[in-house]
């Protein structure tokens, strides 16, 4: 298995700590966002919208993270699962995962940052301003589900970590980077740190990744 | 089962198609965003994002769209399926809705437009140009993928309407009305065109719900 990523993908990121929860080998392919690497026609071939990750397996060629996660779940039974057995208790992991994955992180992407500043003229300070105001709009969000659901635990879902486990580990790193209050935030932060306890979170961070 | 949506609403909106698809009974209770309804305490009660659509099934409350119909799919395998049975093809058809559904839709939401308005002084031709480039972005990829891919057919994947389907009417719906030059993309005009002949699809148009 071959992941095209990079160390500063937040989406990459959440495969490397998918992969190692799941103790599947892999190699590691980094594809430079600032070299700008991830447009040249190479990386197009393997993904047309220039993104990272891509994770091939075999003849596949597979994108978007959420997706690359859950295969892995689906072609690999017998490996840790990241989606819990029911039907409700899958959708409510997923909804925290899209919460964190279409409602914060692609608004905050770098390319939705050079267009603010290209397009719109936006200050580093208006920048910085937009990143923090949709992961607070976000976490207002997720920190209310998870003080209110009866299934959270030590993890989002219950005490073993799940889909959205990954996405919520390299969210509050990019909260922290940007200087975000995670004092609103005592479940998230509680099971943020939970999660930095297993090596399978720690050895995907993004200062440990080929190319940091 | 009740549908907390809008008419508006794009996410809703591919609820509707997959309720329909899977020609599941259903109550819809219209969730205003225009009179500020989906931010009033009862709404907030049922999502904490304050976003429609949530779907009511029995006790469990279920937000966020595609994991949403994903749960249709997991909680009624008698009903016609969105997902191919593969974890290969199950991956793409992710792939393809996430696409939509992360890179496209969240960006050009109305939240996001007002504040773009709002904070950062855009003027109606700045919005308009905002929206549209998001839209071509996603669907320049999204295009490329479907003409490269051995296993589009008159839908997305295969010939059968799946995930990505439904998210697929709902944006070009969207692309449409913001005049984006569908001509550059022929494989998407002449999916959702096949998808436009079935009346799950029809029915499920905003002009034809509650509140329109």
């Amino acid at each position: 298995m071959i992941l095209f990523d990079y160390c500063r993908s937040s989406a990459a990121y959440r495969v490397r700590i998918a992969l190692n929860l799941k103790q599947m080998p892999y190699e590691q392919v980094p594809v430079s966002l600032l070299a700008g690497e991830h447009v040249a026609a190479e990386h197009l071939g393997r993904n047309p919208q220039g993104f990272v990750p891509a994770l091939q397996d075999g003849k596949a060629m597979l994108t978007q993270s959420l997706a690359i996660c859950e295969y892995l779940d689906d072609a690999y039974p017998q490996t840790q699962q990241l989606m819990p057995a029911d039907a409700v208790g899958k959708a409510k992991v997923r909804a925290m995962a899209q919460l964190i994955a279409c409602d914060i992180h692609p608004v905050n992407n770098l390319r939705m940052l050079k267009y603010l500043v290209a397009e719109l003229g936006a200050s580093d300070e208006q920048k910085t301003t937009w990143y923090q105001h949709w992961i607070y709009k976000g976490f207002d969000a997720l920190e209310q589900m998870l003080a209110d659901s009866d299934t959270t635990g030590d993890f989002c879902y219950g005490d073993q970590p799940t889909l959205a486990d990954l996405c919520l580990v390299p969210q509050v790193f990019n909260a922290n980077r940007f200087k975000c209050d995670m004092s609103r935030y005592p479940n998230i932060v509680r099971i943020n740190d939970n999660c930095l306890k297993a090596k399978a979170f720690t050895d995907a961070h993004p200062d440990l990744q080929p190319g940091a």
